[in-house]
């Protein structure tokens, strides 16, 4: 794979970057863009990359992270181009309106290297590099960082092996693929550490957040093919957890061999219920969510609701029988 | 890596091949012995492979199991060369001393491959081939396949793919090297699936082995920096559950940050118990399972006590402190 030359080119021509990610980043967003900082760096160019602060405990380990700036501090007037990364629109950098405020007015080159789906057309004269069909936008730093012919240093390696694992759910998921592995072989060989990387990324859960996941396995329901479970307000109270903190607990539900569909319910505010759909093999649950106005892929989906989760859950049923997939 | 000279040539030299591997046995023992059998039957050998049956039902997806024979219908007449597998001694491959009695006799040319630490000498004239610094007895099995030249096609990768997975806990543990993945490169590249790999092996539980989780769960002790928990033997019960479906709970402990070391106990009979013992880093926890007569690795070791649960706690919570480990 080989990227686009016109974005080579705008690094190679222009001297002052600032490279922005999504909201809430994850491993793959703070990753590729540490990675492709390295990369900027290696070629002389002066570049800052601002993330909502405070970086989450799990990436703290990454190297130069303790370089990235607060979002809150951002000033673009000083920067000729302007780097997207694992994100494709600037509303979707931060849900503070102030914020956004000071980033929209930049007048230079916007250029954006993501791997997810676009929703919107993207405004005249951006350059764009957006591959659906990989893994993680790691994986096109990567390609980024072999066109330029740069030795991958540990440093770059343990952020683009962080990048590939948080999106593949470790190996896990079926974007998995021969190049995945392939770029995985030559990221070790460069010094990135698996288990350690693992263990950062991923056994990083505090007594609060396992107290809740507890709270929802107890509240698990299973009568194949479905499991769901749900979270109410007073859980996240007496665990004295935010949302974020179910993060992978849905996915968890999937060890239930019987489990073809799972759901998480989590009341984020009194009569304010946002779901997680799972699935396996064919079964859609993309389906499922439009139906409530959400949306997502096949095998993992999600929307928002209003009522309490016992209502929530009947009407949730309701469809998944519609659809014959009870 | 090249594998000993007498193995290659043994296999070569022979007609009628018997493969044995350990009790009880997981992805990496199953699918080292089926992806040996297709290199021996590539190479027009007659070639039977034991095994105790029923196959555990995660693995019953492997290509091959399906023509495996059940180790109580053993007859070791007339085979001329017996090969162990992912097991270093005849005693291990059963713990039925009828059966044993029947194998023990063999009086061909045995041959030995795997990767665990041998702890005692072996008979003379047995052909061995064990590297413990290798991830699983798979990897040793895919430099044979290489020494013979043979294609890997789908069935032999999704084989060696599982043992991989299952002995690296999928790229988990800190044996996961670079030839790890450059192997796993090679296997998917030759059609082993990863996602429904993982599927199979790791999220195949019953909904009786999920209930007992969550009663560990609700067992749990937080104490930083241990977390301890057990299993009584009414809760095996109640779940009507046996000691193998604990496989994997113990790991599970170590998504909590604070907790450096995790211990398992669980009451396989009322007042004998077995305890897991889990750490992070430099405790050895293989220190203290020795204390009791067991044994283990730095990271994971285990022993058999006798004692009501609560007093087998005390014992062990003692023992840690005077190693200084809390």
């Amino acid at each position: 794979m080989t990227p686009p030359e016109v974005i080579v080119d705008a690094l190679k021509k222009n001297d002052n970057f600032i490279i922005l990610t999504h909201t809430t980043p994850d491993g793959d967003a703070l990753g590729s863009s540490l990675a492709l900082k390295f990369l900027l760096e290696k070629l002389n160019k002066r570049v800052e990359f601002y993330v909502e602060k405070p970086i989450p405990l799990q990436y703290e380990f990454l190297p130069g992270i303790e370089n990235s700036r607060d979002l809150k501090d951002i000033c673009i007037d000083n920067f000729n181009v302007l780097i997207l990364i694992d994100c494709n629109q600037i509303k979707r950098v931060t849900y503070n309106r102030d914020i956004l405020d000071r980033i929209k007015p930049f007048s230079g080159l916007k250029i954006i290297i993501d791997h997810h789906i676009t929703e919107e057309k993207h405004e005249e004269g951006v350059f764009k590099w957006i591959e659906p069909q990989k893994a993680a936008t790691g994986i096109l730093v990567y390609y980024m960082i072999k066109e330029f012919d740069l030795e991958i240093n540990i440093d770059i390696a343990t952020n683009l092996y962080t990048a590939i694992i948080v999106d593949t759910g470790n190996f896990q998921f079926d974007n998995t693929s021969e190049e995945v592995f392939r770029i995985a072989t030559e990221l070790v060989r460069a010094g990135a550490n698996p288990s350690k990387i693992y263990e950062h990324s991923f056994e990083c859960w505090s007594e609060n957040r396992f107290r809740l996941f507890i709270k929802m396995l107890n509240n698990l329901d299973i009568s194949p093919p479905l499991a769901i479970s749900f979270l109410s307000n007073s859980d996240f109270k007496d665990t004295k957890t935010v949302e974020s903190d179910t993060e992978r607990f849905v996915e968890f539900l999937r060890v239930l061999k019987e489990a073809k569909i799972t759901a998480l319910f989590r009341e984020v505010e009194p009569d304010f219920v946002k779901v997680s759909l799972r699935s396996r093999g064919e079964v859609d649950v993309s389906i499922i969510a439009r139906e409530f106005g959400g949306g997502g892929h096949k095998n993992a989906a999600g929307y928002r609701t209003k009522g309490s989760i016992d209502l929530c859950k009947k009407e949730l049923i309701e469809k998944l029988r519609k659809y014959d997939f009870l």
